[in-house]
C-alpha cells in the first residue's frame, strides 16, 4: 500500500463549509458562542465533511490489540495474556469499550494487530495480525520497516471497509499490556520532553515500578537514538503494532474526509506517527479526553488539540472516545435543528451590533 | 407547603449501597480507578438510590422561565421580551435544549414561574406563574416572602409529579433575561466574594454594560445587605422565581432520593438556597459543566462540586444538564453491564496486592 501517497493526498479543510457553517450558528436562538466547543466542533465537521450540514451517520471504533516484547523488562503491572484475555472480554461483551459502544450507538470492532497468542478468535474479531508482539525494544527495533508498513496498512483498509459501509465518524482504542512504555517512548522522542517528565503509571505500578519503567525507556532512547524527523523508523524502533495500526486508521480516516476521535494516550501517541507522515491530518483529529497519564498533556499540547473531556480516565480501549461521539454529535445537531432568530421570532438586540 | 419540613426529610447517601458498589467497581475487568469520574459517579448513584445496581429509567428537565424587574436598570444585552419569545421557542422545540433534550433521550419540561407576558401558552407549558416577573431589586425586594415559598413549593410539585411518572434522574435549567445579575448578587452574598469578582457578561455584555452591571449589583446588596444566613429572606430580596423554582426542584429529588443534574451559573445560584435550606441536599446534586461565567466557578468551590465537563459553555436552558445525563447514564451502565475479572477470565495480577 502507497501509506506515503495516501497521506500526501489528504485535503485541507473546506473553509467555505466552515464559514457557512459558522454564520449558520450565529444564526441560531442563541447568544452568539453560549455552546462554547460544541459550536466549535460543529464548525470543524463542516470543514472536514465540506458541508455546513454535518451530520453523523454511523460511528465505529477500532479497539486494535498487540502484544508488546518489552514486557520481558517489567514495566507492566498485569502479565501479557491478559491483552488476549481482553480481546475474548471485547468478543463476548463484557468490556467497558462494549458498554459504552452501545451507549453511545457505536460499533465495536476489536483488532488483533499482534496480540502473542495462538488462539482462534470468535468471528467477531478482525483478525490482522501483523506478528505475535513485537519483540523486545530494549534489545533492538520493536518490528521491521514491513512490519510497521503492514500494519499501517491494515489500518487504513479498516476505515476504508468502514466507511464504504456508511462509517462517516471513526474512533480509535487500543488494548495492549505493557503499550504505555512504547506510548512513552514515542512522546519523548517527538515532544523532546525528558522521560521522567512523560511517564506514568500505566494499568497501576507502584512508586518502585514507575521508576524502572523510567530506567527502561532511558535506555531504550539510548539504544536507538530514534529521529523525530523519521517517524517510520520512530514507530518500527520503539512504537507497538496496535499503535502503528491506529496511525493507519488516523491517515485513512482523513484521507477521506472522515473526522477520527482520538481515544487517550496510547492512541495520540499514534497520532504523533500519523501526524509526523500525514501532518494535514491533525486538522481531521478531535482529542476525546484527557487521561491520567502526565505523557498524555504533552502530546495533546505538541499536537494542538484540545481535549472534550477531562474525568480522570486511564483505560484505553476507546472507553473516551465513546463517550466523546455523544458530544461530538450533539454538535451536529445543534447545528441542524435549531431554530433561527428569524424562524422562531426571537429577537436579536446583539445581532446588528 | 412546609417547605423546612421537607428539605429537613432529606436523607443523608447510603454508605453501605456505596460500599457495595465500590467493591463491584473494582471487580470489574479494568484496572481499579481506571474509569475516574465515570465510576465515582456510579458509586454516588448507588448511595442516592439506595441499591449498589444503580438504573436510569426516565429523565426529565426542567427548563423554568421568569422575568428580572431588575432590567429595568438596563443589566442585559437582550430585552425582557426575549424570555416570552424563548418559551414559545421551547414549545415549538426550536431551542437548544429541545435539541440536546431529544439527543440524550431526556424530556423537556418549560415552565413559566414567573413571565412578564399575558400570552397564553400552549399546553406543552406549565404554568406556574407566581408574578409578571420580579419587582426590581434595585427599589426594593424583588419578591414577597409568599411568592418566594410558593416558586418553591412549586418547584417541589414539579418534581412529585415527575417521580410518579417514573423519572428518576432530574435536570435544573432556566431562562430569564436579567437572571445573571440575580444569580451574581445571590453568588456574592453566599461565597462572600466581592461582587467585582463574581459578576461576568451574561448573554454579551460589552465591557461598559459589565461594569454598569457590578455597580447595579453592588448597589443591590448595599440596599438590602442580606444575611446569607436566612436563604428564604435572601432568595425574597435579590433572587428570582425560576432561581426559587430551581431550589425547589433540587430540594424535590433530594427529599425523594433522586439525583439531581445542576445546569450552569443560574442554576447553582438555586443550589445556593437549596444548600442553604438543606445542607443535606449537596450529596444529590452533580454539576454539569463549568460555565464561563466567572461567578459559577466561585458558586461550585462554595459548594464542594466538581463538573462534570468544561466546554465554555454559557447558555444556561438545561443544555449543560442534557449533556452530562449521558455520562451520568454510562456511569450506571458500567456499573451494570460490566464483566467481572472472574466471570471473563481475565488475569488480576493487581487485586491480590
Amino acid at each position: 500500500m502507497d501509506i506515503i501517497g495516501i497521506a500526501r493526498s489528504i485535503k485541507p479543510l473546506d473553509s467555505g463549509a466552515q464559514n457557512r457553517a459558522r454564520t449558520r450558528q450565529d444564526s441560531l436562538t442563541k447568544p452568539r458562542g453560549s455552546l462554547g466547543r460544541l459550536e466549535d466542533l460543529s464548525i470543524q465537521l463542516a470543514g472536514i465533511y465540506r458541508t455546513d450540514a454535518p451530520k453523523i451517520r454511523r460511528k465505529v471504533i477500532f479497539t486494535i490489540a498487540a502484544d508488546h516484547g518489552v514486557c520481558a523488562e517489567g514495566v507492566s503491572a498485569y502479565p501479557s495474556e491478559v491483552t488476549a484475555q481482553m480481546v475474548l472480554n471485547f468478543a463476548s461483551g463484557g468490556a467497558a469499550i462494549n458498554v459504552l459502544g452501545k451507549h453511545v450507538g457505536a460499533e465495536i470492532v476489536a483488532v488483533d494487530m499482534g496480540v502473542a497468542s495462538n488462539l482462534a478468535w470468535p468471528s467477531s474479531i478482525a483478525s490482522m495480525k501483523v506478528r505475535k508482539g513485537t519483540m523486545n525494544m530494549a534489545k533492538g527495533p520493536a518490528m521491521t520497516r514491513l512490519e510497521a508498513e503492514e500494519a499501517i496498512g491494515n489500518g487504513i483498509e479498516l476505515v476504508r471497509k468502514a466507511v464504504a459501509d456508511g462509517a462517516n465518524l471513526i474512533g480509535t482504542g487500543d488494548m495492549g499490556i505493557g503499550n504505555t512504555t512504547s506510548a512513552t517512548a514515542l512522546t519523548a522522542v517527538f515532544t523532546g520532553r525528558t522521560v521522567a517528565d512523560v511517564t506514568g503509571r500505566g494499568t497501576g505500578l507502584d512508586d518502585e515500578g514507575l521508576q524502572k519503567k523510567i530506567k527502561v525507556i532511558e535506555e531504550v532512547i539510548r539504544l536507538h537514538r530514534p529521529d523525530p524527523a523519521k517517524p517510520l523508523d520512530v514507530l518500527q524502533r520503539v512504537g507497538g503494532l496496535e499503535i502503528a495500526g491506529m496511525a493507519g486508521v488516523i491517515i485513512g480516516a482523513a484521507s477521506q474526509s472522515v473526522p477520527v476521535i482520538l481515544d487517550g494516550f496510547i492512541s495520540s501517541s499514534s497520532a504523533l506517527i500519523a501526524a509526523g507522515l500525514a501532518p494535514e491530518s491533525k486538522s481531521y483529529m478531535i482529542a476525546s479526553h484527557r487521561s491520567v497519564e502526565c505523557g498524555h498533556r504533552a502530546i495533546l499540547e505538541y499536537l494542538g488539540l484540545e481535549p472534550i473531556l477531562d474525568l480522570r480516565m486511564r483505560l484505553g480501549e476507546g472507553t473516551g472516545a465513546a463517550l466523546a461521539m455523544n458530544l461530538v454529535e450533539a454538535s451536529c445537531k445543534i447545528l441542524n435543528e435549531m431554530a433561527t432568530f428569524d424562524s422562531a421570532g426571537v429577537s436579536k438586540t446583539m445581532e446588528g451590533e
